[in-house]
């Protein structure tokens, strides 16, 4: 399972606070802390409107002073997310988070996916709008699949996104999504599903408990990658008990070593 | 979701201590803090060695003096589970956990469950050893519910379990059962499908945490009913979680209202 720290977020206050001010050492500390919990990557979004592309920069380069896991540049605006890959220096390549099927967000992102030659999000979105059903979300996970790999992507460089609606809008919303997850593994050979798992909670709450339960059925359901707080020790938890009972741990010992070392403990 | 509460189970050592010692308020206790926690039904087990008989009766009287939640009664010895069911006085269906389809077993249960008008819990294993895979399930399971209707019970009475074995034994048990769930519940119409949870997890360290995430994966899958400690908060809080998720809570409602009440709370 590939982790995607999620915590360096401006729609986050805190963070947004800390971009504004500069304050280095509570953005590396946040860094730190990730990956320290394990994440592979940590997501990056600098999102303070007017100031994105100085903001990327800047969080770029704070964090890579002090962590050496790759990142996953996490903004709509090109210029923003170019601000970011210029400075980008880890030997592994970046993530670009995301790209839809929408024709304008497809050509301002695609130049960038090449010329940094980055892994790219692809977010189950296209120009007739939000995709409604998992049919919706298979069909346009095909269209991005076939499309970036006409530009020479290689497969395992696509983490497709079926896009998760909140429960609280539709309580068919999770398994909309879970029936995706399954669809698009079975029908794209070789892609990787990745989600943020917070959508799926928004307006309700004690999120934390939906986001947990969520992740253990994404995980039944083929997910290889999720954006989520690593330093939710009670997630990670239920992650690494999910891939056990999910056949994906032999003698399962990652479990095991999990609970030798105190990874398991509430 | 149909909560059976497991603790009263003489496999447990306090317990089988608290009935050689015909401790009527330390049974009582647990019978009341289940039935408070939100079970609907109570499991019995009087398993103590050549004292299943005197136990079962023992135990069904006592509980049924402070709780009137209805029982499935567990025992395999069939002089046993008679001695229960024969002071079992709620109005419910007693369930009678469980008949195979061994040939001995079948024929020396179903009497029982004839005469006494009860559920059954119908265990996935036939004279031919345990299942190996989710296709042996399915196979015994049909078995099972055709014959167990031709002896007249109505489908809805019929509780199929499709037989856990630990992860510790092999990292597929979790997976094989979870298929078998499945595909029970679509080739077989209106049966209900029950397991005991914490089978997967036996011989596992913090088995707390993969029994949660197996029940999490099991009600994705259509489980409908599970033996279980319903004191274990988390382990309620993941399953109201889960059936959210799962799309059976109109408007999460479900969810909102344990969260009011303080259910999900760790």
């Amino acid at each position: 399972m590939l982790i995607i720290g999620e915590l360096i977020n401006c729609t986050r206050k805190p963070i947004a606070l800390a971009v504004e001010k500069r304050d280095t050492s509570a953005i590396q500390k946040i860094a730190l802390d990730q990956a320290k919990a394990g994440a592979h990557y940590l997501d990056i979004n600098g999102g303070i409107v007017g100031k994105e592309s100085d903001s990327m920069k800047w969080l770029v380069e704070t964090v890579q002073e002090v962590v050496d896991i790759p990142l996953c540049l996490d903004i709509t605006l090109p210029e923003a997310m170019e601000s970011g890959l210029s400075v980008y220096k880890n030997g592994e390549k970046p993530i670009i988070n995301s790209i839809t099927d929408e024709q304008e967000r497809f050509q301002q992102m695609l130049p960038l996916v090449k010329k940094y030659n980055a892994k790219v999000i692809a977010l189950c979105i296209d120009d007739s709008g939000m995709p409604k059903t998992s049919e919706d979300r298979v069909r346009i996970a095909k269209t991005l699949t076939s499309k970036l790999k006409g530009e020479g992507l290689d497969k395992s460089d696509i983490l497709i996104d079926p896009c998760i609606f909140p429960l609280s809008v539709d309580n068919q919303n999770g398994i909309i999504a879970l029936d995706a997850i399954e669809a698009i593994k079975k029908e794209i050979n070789g892609v990787r599903i990745v989600c943020g798992l917070s959508n799926v909670s928004y307006g309700l709450p004690l999120r934390k408990k939906l986001n947990q339960a969520f992740l253990v059925m994404g995980i039944l359901k083929g997910l290889d990658a999720a954006i989520l707080d690593p330093c939710d020790k009670g997630l990670m938890a239920s992650m690494i008990a999910a891939e056990t009972l999910a056949g994906r741990d032999e003698y399962c010992m990652n479990y095991i070593t999990a609970h030798r070392e105190g990874r398991l403990d509430p």
